[in-house]
């Protein structure tokens, strides 16, 4: 949770109006986010939310979110909409940050994500790489294959302190996963970060996506390798075969994966478990423990690793594999 | 700004449903408050704060707060109304805590009270202590008169750490208010804490006053007293004479001052200083720096302390004395 930079009336009032937004009514900080500000704001035309970009975000990949949001929007996926300024502008400055408006959308995260759910993520994901395929920008994958050793590198001496053995694990994994990823599979826009808290329901039914702040180019199957690390393991770290099995098929209902693709799942999804591993490893060693975002612990990812390290196919994951 | 308690979508959908609220379509933690954890709730029937009460509140004297808003609402004090269950309860459990639905007022508070604010602020105000007359339920103030020796008893030995000569200043003051505090007054229910952040505007009319968690049976000038040094001094601690004038006359507008409450006006105006300075002090002492709840500095309270010793009548806040 986190509003880190506060906005005054005044100059909130100003801003809603330069987007022709009408009247403010009323606005106020949510503790929602980990990365930048974000306020959930009424103004007489409706209800928005206006996100206030700190630190951590590179200012110049803004135009590449906010694009993308708006390029799914106008193809039907449901996702925030930012709003364009007076004179068409959808990224502006206030209160010394960059800043947008997007459109509020209803919905509520899932606390305990059903099978059902993941089906509807799985085609919501689909459909949101379909919908991009035409979306021209480009955005490196900071945290791809590429980035994940010298992000190793930043906190590996200290990797133990998190748990004995962690040094060993993750160098081990980082020489498999560097010698063996699989080139060529069809790639696009991916969310990569499609955990829970990002895909809102109301009443069992997906009503959007948000969260596109680590959107970039990869390959779609391993976004959807993410997914099933974010949703498909219990609280135990077990794997759920029901839940991974539904979002797999809800993902093949729409875009039915390629031979390469099924192929190359279970080492995308320890690529996915190592991401998160190492984000995690370098937060756990440089987050302060009083600071005001919660520290995830890095351990659930080596259980997801060790499961996916076990795995040889899709079969391994709950689907049918073609004899 | 805080969000203690987490509560899960499934949890607060059943507990919309028991209110007949509807679907609960979306729910945001936010970041205001520093006592409770407060949600925005948009369910199909409105919009709604969830307000879950924390250890810092007394659960006997939820209904005196609750049943205060709903009798200032019926009068026609703007403020949240609380929400009636299917039961006809308006104060429930959940996620392990007392929680209760009131109705969202749009409207946003001034960071840069004006003179044309505090003139409104002294209406509400007077509106709603002659809204509160007939309210039957009685709550003792806690932080009144008889509260500041045992509060400033817990961190005497420690308030010259705060500030040298701290002990002496307060020590005194309490001889003196003590000895002299003003009996007799009007009496009736009180805000008790109408700070500008507990006052929303749109446009420069007063929509509303929330926060009604301190509210109790006091001295009304004591109340006007409170707000003057809420609203009325400056970032440099000057008194804005202008802010005071208003705010005063705002009140007179709607209910004269009698002669009683006009002479002991400068040493109410001294136990409110004294009354945010003590609790400040205490939660300076007490509050980890690392706390999500940033701490007030108490010397703000110290300084106009001073200027209200240096008052002998209300001449001396820019009003007219007769003769």
């Amino acid at each position: 949770m986190a509003v880190y930079t506060e906005i005054s009336d005044e100059e909130l009032s100003r801003f809603v109006e330069s987007y022709g937004l009408g009247q403010l009514l009323s606005y106020k900080g949510i503790a929602e986010g980990v990365e930048n500000s974000n306020y959930l704001v009424h103004a007489s035309s409706g209800t928005f939310i206006l996100t206030l970009y700190e630190k951590r975000v590179d200012p110049d990949d803004l135009p590449f979110f906010l694009g993308l949001m708006e390029h799914l929007f106008q193809r039907g996926v449901t996702c925030p909409l930012p709003v364009h300024d007076r004179q068409g502008k959808v990224l502006n400055k206030v209160a010394g940050r960059h800043a947008a408006f997007v459109t509020f959308l209803e919905g509520v995260w899932p606390r305990k994500p059903t099978a059902e759910h993941a089906v509807e993520v799985g085609r919501a994901m689909a459909r949101m790489h379909l919908a991009s395929q035409d979306f021209a920008p480009k955005r490196h994958n900071a945290l791809g294959l590429t980035g994940w050793r010298p992000l190793f590198d930043k906190f590996s001496a200290r990797s133990d302190d998190i748990m004995p053995g962690l040094h060993k694990l993750v160098s081990n994994e980082l020489d498999v996963l560097e010698q063996n990823w699989p080139r060529g599979l069809p790639e696009g826009v991916i969310h990569a970060d499609l955990f829970p808290d990002n895909v809102f329901f109301i009443a069992k039914k997906l009503s959007g996506l948000i969260d596109f702040y680590f959107a970039c180019n990869d390959a779609l199957a391993y976004d959807l390798a993410i997914a099933l690390n974010a949703w498909c393991f219990e609280s135990d770290f077990s794997y759920n075969v029901t839940k991974g099995r539904a979002l797999i098929k809800g993902y093949e209902d729409v875009r039915p994966l390629t031979n390469d693709e099924r192929a190359a799942f279970p080492l995308l999804a320890r690529g996915a478990a190592m991401r998160f591993l190492l984000t995690r490893g370098y937060d756990w060693l440089n987050t302060p423990k009083t600071a005001l975002v919660a520290r995830k612990d890095p351990f659930d990812y080596v259980r997801r690793l060790r499961f996916h390290q076990s795995a040889t196919s899709l079969a391994d994951y709950g689907c049918e594999v073609a004899g």
